[in-house]
């Protein structure tokens, strides 16, 4: 467990290495099966247990250099490693484990006029690496979801948790050896100069897709300087629109839950937007539970006139993603009213109507060019593991290849296989 | 038909123009229905038919300008309209009408244990701005294939055809007019400065895809500039490798029309391997045959102890899409070879095996790492009309979002629709 010092070593030559040996590595975990891919991760997972005293010691020494760091209680808590968070960790692998393996299926098989029968089979995408902040169980969860995907992977963590991330790098090594699979299809840089992330997005020979995990600020300066192709997940400027149509019950439900359930995930709603016709009915009572929770309500002029209390929403407001206990709340004409906001505020990332009306909700889902758009549901359902994909590697706020939750699918693509029999064409 | 000039104008201002322009038509354009796209489409049909003496005397004043400039005589060729490929274009636009919209299918939606329906629904991009040159029947076939699919297109052809593209324009114009759709919905930029696509490639707030069409450099140029995601097709450096189990009539069949049913297209082989133990057989007669249809044959030193007048392949040759009757052969031990070959020189489009060995053709199927891998099929077949896409945008070397052929499919993407009914997450 030697870290790696910058001035002893070629930045771009250290950084192509693990390019090489990732490519390498990836080539034979495309064609592993199933089997040796769940063998691998169980050993893993087993491995965390047995080892969880070697962790926890490593995780201390992350954590005695954060706190001499002055880091913030809230991070030095993501940070902390416990016996029951190893726990969680192995019991995470196993659940991947018991997920169907998408490599190798064939779909859309068709015989052709010419004779030929083309069809597209899901392959790994290759070499994906993650850049990530703070939590080290995400090295666990990230190293598990490309390795079952059938993915080499390059993990960059934050220097916060090197030593916690190398400890759980000896074990998925370990994992690896047993299933006598490449150790090399899973590595973490074992150096903290930030030089490095910066060589690593450009290394489109060997990297083919970016999946940065983290603050806004290590998101964009990612997606800015890469080269390679990048998953993003951006802002969640969640709306839920109630309409002039909503039943009264649900409306209040589905508000106040998209608030409150939790503040800091991105499904959370920022703004809350009410048609007209309903703004008086709803809001007191809305504002009544919002209150109760010790969220501050911050509105437009209508709104103000029925929430005394409530704050004056600037401008900022609307485009502010607060990931905390604060509303805005805006009083609209109806849909389209409702449909302009979200198109010029909104970042796309999952929106909500309530209503009981059929053809404002398909307007609504139509369009609202969001990543999810819900009828009747809660923003917070926006989650891979609620929409049934089992694991998920993030959000994508992209608009190609996968957009929204990203579990294994996400980190596949299909190649077309044709088959014929000695089949020419005319 | 007024062409810009670039003294006149302020480029960023000027190409933002049909980003903001594009941008609206695309939020109409999501949610138009399937009759009003097809409306349009066999109007544009009709109208391209109507004005064919215009849309001729309109490319004429490119050919001759093009023959002042002294452009090739292959150039040329593919500039000129006549009335039958006018015909042939509208045509074209008919065969899109026929094809089933893409839009709006929501699939996999299912029940989850909290409540909430989960299914993915299938929408436009938005905006696609096409970069092409040359051939004026690109605009017709590009702004179909877009409008269809429910996206919004800015269009860029080359300077030497912009007469001729501005009478197609107007047709679409019409059309669209015709059918109550934006005519904002298909752009086409009327100024020929080349500083236009350096700011369209940059331009993501307007533009989420680009789609160049041409030669390698102006594909190159464009990646390397573009801030927006590209869907780019890059070399078609195709081998057939004849393995040792390989039927001998189907692996001349495969050969032979592999490289000379038509030498200028991506699909067409460039290199050929032949496992050693089969080279005294197939390697003559195919060598017979590549003689008479004026090939140029460049081998390794055991394909010209077969081949006597062959020449020596250099490193290049490997590396090279000749895109011509010239063809490379080398003798490889067997699959393990012919795939490391593969591997170091190919392009990754679409290689092909020819066996009788059911596990060498599923090896042989997963390992090789391209857009299209075939068994016993000549890698011609690597085109969007012979998979049965109806119609073709390109031929995507990416491995994200697509990978082959890209039809209306490739022009979309998925959003999640979630369904509750006042659901709410515990």
């Amino acid at each position: 467990m030697n870290i790696q010092t910058a001035e002893s070593i070629d930045i771009s030559e250290y950084t192509n290495g693990f390019g090489v040996r990732a490519r390498a590595a990836s080539r034979i975990l495309a064609s592993a099966d199933t089997g040796a891919k769940n063998a691998a991760l169980s050993a893993i997972a087993a491995r965390f247990e047995e080892q969880s005293d070697v962790i926890i010691a490593a995780n201390r020494r992350d954590l005695d250099a954060s706190r001499l760091n002055k880091l913030s209680p809230a991070l030095i808590d993501r940070l902390e490693l416990t016996t029951s968070r190893i726990v969680a960790m192995a019991d995470g692998l196993r659940q991947i484990v018991a997920l169907p393996d998408p490599v190798g299926e064939i779909s859309e098989l068709r015989t052709r006029p010419s004779g030929i029968r083309v069809g597209r089979m899901r392959v790994p995408i290759g070499v994906v690496a993650i850049v990530y902040e703070s939590r080290p169980n995400v090295t666990a969860d990230a190293a598990a979801l490309c390795l079952k995907s059938g993915n080499a992977v390059i993990l960059r963590g934050g220097s916060e948790a090197i030593h916690s991330n190398l400890a759980i790098a000896e074990c998925i090594s370990d994992g690896l050896r047993h299933a006598g699979l490449p150790i090399d299809a899973v590595q973490i840089i074992d150096n903290t100069d930030r030089a490095i992330v910066g060589a690593l997005v450009k290394m489109s020979r060997y990297v083919d897709v970016i999946v940065p995990r983290g603050g806004k600020g290590l998101i964009e300066r990612i997606s800015a300087e890469a080269e390679v192709p990048v998953i993003k997940h951006l802002d969640g400027i969640c709306h839920v629109y109630i309409d002039s149509d909503a039943d009264r019950d649900k409306a209040i439900r589905v508000a106040e839950n998209s608030k409150t359930r939790r503040y800091g995930i991105c499904g959370a709603m920022e703004t809350l937007l009410v048609a007209r016709d309903v703004a008086d009915d709803v809001l007191p009572e809305l504002a009544r539970r919002y209150r109760a929770a010790g969220v501050e309500l911050r509105g437009c002029q209508a709104t103000r006139e029925i929430i005394a209390d409530a704050l004056a929403a600037t401008e900022e407001d609307w485009r502010t993603e607060y990931l905390a206990p604060i509303l805005s709340i805006r009083v609209v004409d109806g849909l389209d009213d409702a449909i302009e906001h979200i198109e010029t505020y909104g970042s796309a990332h999952t929106d909500s109507i309530v209503t009981e009306n059929l053809t404002r909700a398909n307007r609504f889902i139509t369009c609202v060019d969001s990543s999810s758009v819900m009828v009747n549901a809660s923003t917070q359902f926006a989650d891979g593991f609620e929409y049934g994909l089992g694991a998920e590697i993030g959000i994508s706020t992209n608009k190609l290849h996968v957009r929204g939750p990203v579990g294994l699918e996400g980190l596949t693509t299909q190649k077309y296989v044709v088959y014929g029999d000695g089949t020419i064409r005319a």
